[in-house]
C-alpha cells in the first residue's frame, strides 16, 4: 500500500467535504449525529463481535490490563457514547455566531462570525469511545475530521466508523465528513500531520510521548494536552475545612485523570494544623506520601521525596507534599515544576487570591475549590476534545469554540476609504 | 561569533524578562511608552546619523530606490512614530481582563483572565519604524520581544532600540524585555524560530518569500500574513453608485497595501451598467486593466487576462477583470484564486448578502464596503502587528487581544468534586 497516496487521498477527500459541513444546517448536523446514535444502538452485536477480535489480538500481543480494559467495548459503554452524541446534538450550534458587531467613526459596522477550522486530524490510542466523541464534536464545529485510532483498536474503530458513516448518509452529509485511517501502518501518522494544504490542526490524544513526537514533526498547529502536574497550595491564611476537604478531593477523587492533584505545597506554620488530619485520610485512602524534609521529620509516614518527584505526573495513588515558607515560593514551585495545566490556592486573603490568580501561569487557576473541577462538563462547554496545556490558539478544555475560529464581518451601504 | 549561542542568550534573558513584564501594572508599561517617545524626540540626529550609514551603504550597495525609501528615516517619520507610542501608550490594557464570570451549577464560578504569550519573535525586513511599533504593542500587552530587521537598516534599528531601553529604564522595566538582534548573519533566524523553549510565537512581516520560508523551518506558532488577493464582486442587484464607487475605490486608494483589490468580479448582466464608467475611471487613475473573454469583447482597453493574472498579488495599478455567471461563481472563484485575505459584494439582496458572508472563507468578509477598511485601525483595534491570513488563533487584523491569550479562573468557597 502508498501509505503516502493513501494518506493524501484522504486528505483531499476532507478538505472537499470541509466545505460541505461547514455549510451544513444546524438541524441537518444534529440529524447526523442523532442517526449516528440510533445506528450505534442498532449495532450492538456487530461492536461487540469486532471489538472482540481486538481483544483476542491484544491478550495474544500481550497487551497489559489496563490497556485491554480501555479497549474493550461493553454495554455500558455503548449506551455512554450513544448519550454522548444525543449530548453534542443538544449543544448550541457555535458556527455562524455573530458578536461585537459595532459602528465605527468611518460608518462601516464591524464584526466577528465563528466559522469552523476545517479539516481537524485526531490521533489517539487505546479507547474506541474516542473515535465517536471526536467525530461529533468535529462535525458539530462543521469541521470535517480524519481519526487515526491504536492499531490494537482497529477492527472496532472501524466497526463504530460503519455507524458514523450511517449516520452522515441519513442526513444528506458525504461520508467522507468524518473518515477513519483504515491502515495500522505507523507510517500513516507521519502523513497525516505533514500536509498542511488538507489538514488544518493536529488534536493528538495519549501519552506524553506521543505528544511530543507528534509535536516535534508536526507542520500545522498542534492542540495539545502534555501532561497535568496539578498543585494545592494551602496558604497560611487557609480555612482548615476547606484545606483538607479540597486536598483530600483533588488527590483521591480519581487518580488516573491529568487534573488530579499530584503535588500538595503547604505553608510551613501551618503543617500542625491540616498534615495530622490530611495523613489519616490519604492513610485510608491508600496513598503514598513523599515529602520534603519537613514533612518527613513531621511524621514517618512519608518517604523522602527527590527532585524527581516534584516533575512527576504519578496518575497514582502516590502525592508529592512540600512545606514552603510563603505563597511567592509556592508560586514559583508551580511555574518551574508544574504543567501549566491546573492550580489551585486555598486561602481566605483577598490579596493573595488576586495575586495566585494573576501570576500562576497555568490554563486554569482556583481558588478554593478542587483542581478536579478542570474538565469541559464542569465548565459548561458541553464536552471536550482535550485539555490544551499551550498558550496559542485554545487554552484549558477545548470544546467546541476551541474547534473554531473568529472571521471579520463588515457591513456597509457604499462605504470607501477617505 | 557563535550565533546559536547568542541567540540562546537572548532567548533566556527574554524568557526570564517576560514574566517581569506579564505582572507589570498598566502604568509602568505606559510610562515605558512614553519615555520610549521622549527619547526618540531628543535623539533625533542620533538616529538620523545611524540612518545615514544605512543609507549610504545601501546605495553603495545598489539598493533599489523603493527599498532605500522604506529604509529612511525622516522628522516625520520619526513623528509617526512618537504619535505611535503615545496611541499604544492610550490604548487599554488587555492584560488582566476578565470575562466570561458565570455559576456553574456545582457552584464553582467560572471565567476567563486574559494574560500575555510570553516571548514573542518578530522577523521584518527593511523599516526601522517596525522595531518602534512591534516593540510597543508586544510590551503594552505584557510579553517579551525579540526583534530581527533587515540588515540594511542595523545601524537605524540599534539607534532605536538604545531609545526603547532608555524608556524600559525610565519605568523600572528590563532593557531585556525588547532585545533588537545585534548580528546581521542570516542564521540568527533559523535561530529565532526554532528555540521553542525561549519563543511562543514569531511574527514575520515582509515579502511572501520570507514568510513561506519561515512558516516551514517553524518550531513554534507562526502569525503569518502570506498575500492579499482581494476581490470586489458586483452583484446583478447592485446598486450601481456603490458598485462604481467602491471598486474605485479598493483599487485606486493605495496601490501597495494588502487590502487593494486586485481582481473585480461583474455579474454578467451588469457589464453594461458598470463598466463604461469604471473603464473611464480606472483610464484617468492610469489603471492597466487586464480581463476575461467578455471583458475583452467589451472593450479594447482590456489587455487578455492569463490563469496567472487570477492569482496575483499585483501591489500595483494593474486590475484583474472576469464577468461572471452567478454570484456562486463568483464565491467560488474567490475561494480558490483568493488568499483568504479581503472580499467584498456589492448587492441590495438581503438573502445574497447572507450567504457571501457565510461561504466566503476570508479574514475579512464585507458588504457594500471597500477592501481598503481591512486595516487595525479602521476596525478600532488601534493598532497592529499585523494581518494574519490563517485561521488558528488569530485571524485578520491583529491588535493588542491577538498577542494575548486567555486562561480559565475558577472561583470557589471550598467546592470539591462529587
Amino acid at each position: 500500500m502508498d501509505i503516502k497516496a493513501y494518506m493524501e487521498g484522504l486528505g483531499q477527500s476532507a478538505r472537499a467535504a470541509s466545505r460541505v459541513v461547514a455549510a451544513a444546517t444546524t438541524e441537518q448536523k444534529n440529524k447526523a449525529l442523532l442517526a449516528m446514535a440510533e445506528a450505534l444502538a442498532s449495532s450492538r452485536s456487530e461492536l461487540m463481535a469486532a471489538n472482540q477480535i481486538d481483544l483476542e489480538r491484544g491478550k495474544s500481543n500481550g497487551l497489559d490490563a489496563a490497556l485491554l480494559d480501555r479497549l474493550e467495548l461493553t454495554d455500558a459503554r455503548i449506551d455512554t457514547m450513544i448519550e454522548g452524541l444525543r449530548q453534542v446534538a443538544a449543544l448550541q450550534d457555535p458556527v455562524g455566531e455573530i458578536t461585537d458587531m459595532a459602528y465605527r467613526p468611518s460608518g462601516i459596522q464591524i464584526g466577528k462570525m465563528r466559522v469552523p477550522l476545517g479539516v481537524i486530524g485526531i490521533i489517539y490510542e487505546s479507547r474506541p469511545n474516542v473515535t465517536v466523541e471526536a467525530a461529533s464534536l468535529c462535525l458539530k464545529s462543521g469541521n470535517a475530521t480524519i481519526l487515526r485510532g491504536g492499531s490494537e483498536a482497529i477492527e472496532s474503530n472501524q466497526a463504530v466508523a460503519k455507524c458514523i458513516r450511517a449516520g452522515l448518509a441519513k442526513a444528506g452529509l458525504p461520508d467522507t465528513a468524518v473518515q477513519v485511517v483504515e491502515t495500522t501502518d505507523r507510517a500513516a501518522v507521519g502523513e497525516l500531520i505533514t500536509m498542511p494544504e488538507f489538514v488544518d490542526v493536529i488534536v493528538p490524544r495519549g501519552g506524553k510521548g506521543l505528544i511530543e513526537r507528534i509535536s516535534r514533526d508536526a507542520k500545522v498547529t498542534v492542540i495539545k494536552h502534555l501532561d497535568g502536574i496539578c498543585h494545592v497550595y494551602i496558604d497560611d491564611q487557609a480555612d482548615i475545612t476547606k484545606a483538607v476537604n479540597i486536598a483530600v478531593n483533588a488527590k483521591t477523587h480519581r487518580y488516573g485523570t491529568c487534573n488530579t492533584m499530584e503535588t500538595l505545597l503547604i505553608a510551613k506554620s501551618r503543617i500542625d494544623d491540616v498534615l495530622p488530619e490530611l495523613i489519616s485520610a490519604y492513610e485510608e485512602a491508600g496513598v503514598e506520601l513523599r515529602g520534603c524534609d519537613v514533612c518527613c521529620s513531621f511524621s514517618p509516614e512519608f518517604k523522602a521525596a527527590t527532585e524527581e518527584d516534584w516533575e512527576t505526573e504519578y496518575l497514582a495513588p502516590i502525592l508529592a507534599v512540600k512545606a514552603v515558607d510563603s505563597m511567592a515560593e509556592a508560586i514559583a514551585h508551580i511555574n518551574r515544576y508544574g504543567s501549566h495545566h491546573t492550580d489551585a490556592i486555598i486561602t481566605e486573603n483577598y490579596t493573595k487570591s488576586r495575586q495566585f490568580l494573576t501570576e500562576v501561569d497555568s490554563s486554569s487557576v482556583m481558588v478554593n475549590a478542587s483542581t478536579r473541577f478542570a474538565d469541559g462538563f464542569e465548565y459548561g462547554l458541553g464536552a471536550e476534545i482535550g485539555i490544551s496545556t499551550d498558550k496559542i490558539h485554545a487554552r484549558g478544555p477545548v470544546g467546541l469554540d476551541g474547534l473554531t475560529s473568529q472571521k471579520y464581518i463588515v457591513l456597509g451601504d457604499g462605504h470607501i476609504r477617505r
